[in-house]
């Protein structure tokens, strides 16, 4: 026999995993959709070469790739797909001529990174991103914090807060500080500011001989953009106030950043994302280095300590790697996984029903199944989700299996009730049955009793 | 720069493909689930073991495997997984006992077969398989007939016709002839009838040195079994009548592949399913050695040389590699990438819409975004897709891209309209244009717009 496992860090998922997991993502297509982005997909399989990129950087992403090998292969070497975004920049280079810009994609799927296995972190996990491209406006910007926002919001999410910063801010004060060359090692400590604290993060800013290309701040200098952190959270005014104290007003980068906060908290507040979920927060860093503009990061109130849900930015210059042609855009990605772990932490994940048939039609021992095939194609036929039970066993046992199963009424037509042009009609999670319903009410009373119980059709 | 291709064999899929792609994903799914199939995920990477299975006839398998390995990897190694079935019955055997019998499922996703990359065929393709396991039932083989008709059918293909066979008639004329050791040679060879022709299926048969084990039929016997497979196609009368004159009414395993197939037929019919579209077919015969009972082909009529667009059987034991436990059922398995290409070809495919999003609200240059932001905020929120043009060029150009971006509608409200409180509503087609409707009717009159011109909200 062969071991029916998995491989490390890959995992299964069951139908109670999964029928909420596609619920919500029916529900971020939907989201996506009504704000205009369309779907594209890219292959999970990549030339190394574009996975790779200019191998600056990416020693880390390099170890965590999946190589991807075949006999007859003379293409090159091959990887799997360690997000989504790599493959959108290769696309759109690719592609963009004939799409034409502003263009907005959306893509979910399967990303693979050979992490080492942790508890809720797997090798395989879905991403679902979505970008506009070919803009610099902060409409767009506003947008896509307004779909996270949706997008939560439909897939039922707990109260949540996103938390917006614009990176210009911070190079305005870095500049001030003489220190802009370091930027890149500053975002990276004040990423952890949350998890490490401050004192830590003080630590890392002054060392020089930190991992990687050091901040090495002076004391003051650490000291202040830390303050600056701990202070610049809340309302554009409040913003405004904290910018014009650290004497950031009159520098243009820094007083493009703060425009740029004013006008995404006005445009979300005009699209109707209540103030209370969003805040603007200067410490919000979103290590990667290649946003340039605002940056997202959404985590549900009460569980910070869970991660950000939902983060993203803006960036320059999407494609650089693949054309010469330059695509601002900006984008933002939700994580799946980690909001349906969440909710089901928080016992918020409602599952729904278990099936897409709620309804189990019996078949009786000694009778020809072509009744109960019947009667769940008419029902079928009407829009009502019917399975019949395959196997002529005894009928307490059909529908003992159903409500094991989640099937919210089963259809009963013994040999009596079929002769006599009716049926029954048990609920399974009662147990009550009605009885001698005329055969040709069989429709409308399936359809007003699942209506009774709250059974949506076409939910699942 | 970095050449944005893919690697041979695979490609990316832009919105006009992806957008009808899912719409059909969306219908397979809708359909799989009112049946009682439930969803269920398995990873792309397998451990090379799983794939491999015995090793038996699977060269062929292992040439087209694309390995997988990770620098960290200590789990041996392991494989892009090249079906959903093999897969399947991994996870059966691991989780049977929780999920209990009858089990059917549905899963839906790309495998890898590392074939010479040709016109129609890729390196990594879409499959939809759902199988019912755990009975024995002709309910459950009749379903997935059934399932792959109203699919097909919810996927606006055009005309098909479903072969149906019972391995067991042929294996019933096969011991006649003494020749039931040589079964799966014979079934290689009537694989293929349709396109190669009698005559070449003659000389296969005959044939004692061909590849593999050979069928080695004499002539006399060739002659019989092609005369049984041109006679038998049509309903379960005129095959009872073959199978009779056949000497083969008494054949106990002969006699059982009949009752199954009258059966089926009886409840497609109960079910539904217009007889026009099944046909009994004595001489399909899927080629995969692990179907015992029914087995289906589907074509689309006049496109049979586009080969079968759906199809699958029955197999006595699922699982025989991963568990003791054994595992009957019935299964299918809808080719997404071909049917898209059919119905692409034959003018079939009904694009839709290009967008979600059926409104673009226009920005008017020098004044504030918040204007449009909100007013397709107010259109999202009554469940009408709306986008706003992210920057203030001149509203013509706007418009423009709007219509050919597939919007319907454009909502302009420029300083005058704002002022005064009214909108102007433009048919991006014909680009006629109401003027000064009251803003308070936005929802409304947009939404009968959309209605008098088709456009189906929440349709994509």
């Amino acid at each position: 026999m062969i071991d029916p496992g998995v491989a490390s860090g890959l995992r299964d998922l069951t139908p109670s995993v999964c029928i909420p997991r596609e619920r919500m993502l029916g529900k971020f297509r939907e989201v996506f959709g009504r704000f205009g982005f369309v779907p594209i997909e890219t292959p999970h399989i990549e030339r190394l070469e574009v996975l790779i990129g200019k191998g600056a950087g990416s020693e880390e992403v390099l170890r965590q790739i999946f190589d991807v090998t075949n006999k007859g292969g003379r293409e090159g070497k091959l990887g799997l797909r360690f997000d989504l975004t790599v493959p959108f920049a290769r696309f759109a280079a690719r592609h963009v001529d004939a799409l034409g810009l502003p263009f907005k994609r959306y893509a979910i799927g399967s990303v693979f990174r050979g992490e080492r296995p942790a508890k809720g972190r797997f090798r395989e996990f879905t991403q679902c991103d979505f970008d506009t491209i070919g803009t610099e406006s902060a409409v767009a910007d506003a947008e896509a914090a307004q779909v996270i926002h949706e997008a939560l919001t439909a897939a039922g999410a707990p109260e949540f807060t996103i938390a917006l910063n614009n990176r210009k801010v911070l190079d305005g004060l870095l500049d001030g500080l003489g220190a802009l060359d370091r930027r890149a090692a500053v975002l990276r400590s004040l990423d952890k500011l949350a998890k490490a604290g401050a004192e830590k993060v003080r630590e890392e800013l002054t060392r020089a001989g930190s991992e990687g290309e050091p901040a090495a701040l002076d004391a003051g200098s650490a000291d202040r953009v830390l303050d600056f952190a701990a202070r610049g959270r809340g309302t554009p005014e409040g913003i405004a106030e904290v910018v014009a104290e650290f004497g950031l007003e009159s520098h243009p980068r820094a007083a493009e950043g703060l425009r740029n906060l004013r006008e995404v908290f006005d445009l979300l507040n005009a699209g109707g994302v209540p103030s209370s979920a969003v805040r603007i927060d200067l410490s919000l860093a979103r290590g990667l280095d290649y946003y340039t503009g605002v940056v997202f990061e959404t985590t549900v109130n009460g569980w910070e300590q869970f991660g950000s849900v939902s983060s993203g930015g803006r960036y320059d210059n999407l494609a650089e790697l693949f054309t010469s042609r330059r695509l601002p855009g900006v984008g933002a990605s939700i994580g799946l996984d980690r909001l349906l772990a969440l909710m089901e932490e928080a016992g918020r994940l409602d599952s729904g029903p278990s099936t897409g048939a709620p309804v189990l039609v019996t078949w009786f021992p000694g009778t020809s199944a072509t009744v109960p095939a019947g009667l769940a194609a008419r029902l079928r036929r009407a829009g009502i989700g019917a399975e019949v039970y395959p196997d002529a066993i005894p009928v307490g046992k059909q529908l003992g299996f159903g409500s094991s199963r989640g099937h919210a009424l089963g259809v009963v037509a013994g040999p009596d009730e079929v002769s006599g042009g009716t049926f029954n009609l048990r609920d399974l999670a009662t147990r009550s049955e009605e009885r001698g319903i005329p055969m040709a009410d069989l429709e409308s009373r399936v359809a007003s009793a699942l209506a009774a119980r709250g059974v949506v059709e076409g939910e699942r």
